[in-house]
């Protein structure tokens, strides 16, 4: 089989190498006479997939290595009978663990503890759902609301004003302006005044499910309120005076794991196995490189509190990005690109499981609390 | 011998155990009987050692396991030729752990490495000193001055005007009203116009060598001026508004470590040694209990930079202190009680030279830049 790719995917050579000879060609021009000849087409989100690109071509199957599918023509494949893969939340991992750093530093400026916060959850997808889990696990509350979720599939579920009664609400939809449900301003002017007026509010989703304006007025006056922006209404453009209000912000690099990137290919590789009817004889875990921070250990003597907040932020560090993202800024005369050579040059991060991590055998609460938390608990 | 000895001096019963019988009391309340009979006398700076604690007792030793010796009278003690013994230094280590985790929270906010900063050390004695070796052996560029020190002893020397031209300036100087050179108010308006407007100021010495009124003005001013403060002029009271402005802000926990408590008794033991010509046969290390984070092992992929901001907040990590401070003054109604309080309550902390650190045995650049940190590096 002929196997054509976009030159910026990762592990190409090595999960495809089996399935027949690969040719890489750049995402953003690529051209019908590129995938001519293809029987598999493997993309990201700067190729556009439709009738266009793909006529006259031998393409049996096509791989997106992105949990989103805007740029596919999926009733074009699914006419010509062209197998189809994306990968649906190869970063939700990542966006956890951005949480979990944010849930650290909130809970370290209020000296208090993990358990002592309630957190609602907005769109129980693969990352709501990971992150209710390993809240709950953790020993959190939870509240969760998603109108499109059955209970018996995500828990419990509750509805948008009770989640926005938490400590802390964030935010994991889609952005949707129509439909029964559209999630465009979401949380507006009404939702902040809803929520405590200490609480906080997480936007690792999509910019504009927040009224950005409504979120400044609301940081005005409330001095105490806790905004932690990933997404900005508008971006690559953003609102510098907000930036400054925002306790925590980032230029939308929540999902950007190393591993998610990689999980990306392999989900995509998993789907073409099943479509090609060829075993999966490879796993991500052979590829993925040793993380830079390969363990903690953990004695008896540390409390747990303590012991979870060093492992979540050995892992990652939000106040690092967030640190980078506003010198960046506040030095930027052009905030597009400024925003967008962030993400590019962004030094993708390892995934908490990637982290070892020892405590002594019988220090069971600390053990429950780092496997709680996603850590890859070693006990010696 | 008799041993008579402060109730709150950790690990007595360890170092003294061989030189007689111990007696423990109430620092707070010691009276002339409590000491009549002992040879060896052991205090804190709770107790008043003068000539009517010591009248016509057969105290031969007194210890106090403080850096300070303001509450013994040592013209006294040399008079009536009774031995003496201090523990300078002994909490060094511990102030110089948290100046650098402070440090590591300024270049993270700057998104920058800690070999851009210049810092000037006002002050070289136990502290600066200490400092000043491990910020060198870092990489960073480190002015000093001290009017009462050789450059012989600790390296070259320069004015306190040149100091202040440093991206940090960081106190380590005594309290001092009179003399030729004193330092109550040493950093007032005029020193702060002196400084860049985005420079950093750390003071973990004495409160009142920053003219406290002159530096909130100045952070009014000048929004981008950084302010660390683990002591406050007035302590235990202070002023809630330049609590807010602060960047950093700790209730005088600099110096509280575990190591550093226990080596003022070992310093102690040191000078009992010396004075009673007894051989030192017990060291710290074999009472030291183990730390609550024992190592954290790095992979050759660590970028240095991330490694030691990683270990130097996995072993102290300034934020956490900063926001119980914030959170128990925010609900304080008594000022005074709840600083007390927080000092007293608080967990006793380990130095970084606890941690051990694994690297890759080809990694030097990452092995030396730990090792300059003080870490206790093992390479394998
Ligand atoms: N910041 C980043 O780097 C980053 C990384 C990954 C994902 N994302 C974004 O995060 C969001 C969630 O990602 P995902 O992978 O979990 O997607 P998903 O599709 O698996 O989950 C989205 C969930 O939101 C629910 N939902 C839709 N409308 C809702 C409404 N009105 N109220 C409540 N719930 C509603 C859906 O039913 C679904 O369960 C997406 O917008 C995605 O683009 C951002
Ligand atoms: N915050 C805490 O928890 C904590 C812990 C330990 C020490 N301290 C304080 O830190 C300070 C330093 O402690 P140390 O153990 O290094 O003391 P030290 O006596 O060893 O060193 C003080 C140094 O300051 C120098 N000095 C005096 N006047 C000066 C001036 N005008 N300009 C510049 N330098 C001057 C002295 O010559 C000396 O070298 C002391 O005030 C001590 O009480 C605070």
């Amino acid at each position: 089989m002929h196997i054509v790719a976009d030159e910026n995917i990762p592990l190409i050579e090595q999960f495809f190498g089996d399935f027949g000879d690969i040719t890489r060609v750049a995402g953003r021009t690529m051209t019908q006479e590129d995938v001519a000849k293809a029987d598999i087409l493997l993309v990201r989100s700067v190729t556009q997939v439709n009738r266009e690109l793909l006529e006259g071509s031998s393409v049996k199957f096509v791989g997106t290595a992105t949990i989103g599918t805007d740029h596919i023509d999926l009733e074009c494949l699914k006419e010509a009978g062209i197998g189809f893969a994306s990968a649906p939340g190869c970063n939700a991992q990542a966006v956890v663990d951005y949480v979990l750093s944010a849930l650290s530093v909130v809970v370290d400026s209020r000296g208090i503890d993990f358990r002592d916060l309630s957190v609602g959850i907005v769109g129980v997808g693969n990352v709501g759902l990971l992150l209710r889990q390993r809240l709950e696990q953790m020993g959190l509350t939870v509240l969760a609301c998603d109108p499109f979720k059955e209970e018996d599939d995500v828990g419990e579920l509750t509805t948008l004003d009770k989640v926005l009664g938490c400590d802390v609400v964030s935010l994991h939809t889609p952005m949707e302006k129509g439909g029964d449900h559209p999630t465009w301003h979401l949380i507006g002017d009404a939702q902040l005044q809803q929520m405590m007026t200490d609480a906080c509010l997480i936007n690792a989703c999509r910019g504009a499910v927040v009224d950005n304006d409504a979120l400044l007025k609301h940081l005005h006056d409330n001095p105490d309120f806790v905004a932690v922006l990933d997404v900005w209404e508008g971006e690559p453009e953003l609102n510098r005076e907000l930036l400054d209000f925002c306790a925590l912000a980032t230029p939308h690099i929540a999902g950007y794991s190393l591993d998610g990137k990689m999980r990306g290919t392999e989900l995509v590789y998993q789907g073409a196995c099943e479509f090609f009817g060829l075993p999966e004889r490879l796993k991500l875990g052979q590829f993925l490189p040793e993380p830079g921070i390969r363990r903690v250990d953990f004695s008896a003597e540390v409390p747990v509190h303590q012991a979870l907040r060093t492992a979540i932020r050995a892992s990652y560090e939000i106040r690092v990005d967030d640190g980078v993202m506003r010198s960046v800024i506040r030095h930027s005369q052009n905030l597009r690109e400024s925003f967008d050579r962030m993400r590019k040059d962004y030094p993708l991060r390892r995934d908490t499981i990637n982290l070892k991590v020892g405590v002594p055998a019988r220090a069971h609460d600390l053990q429950d609390a780092l496997e709680a938390a996603g850590f890859d608990v070693r006990s010696r």
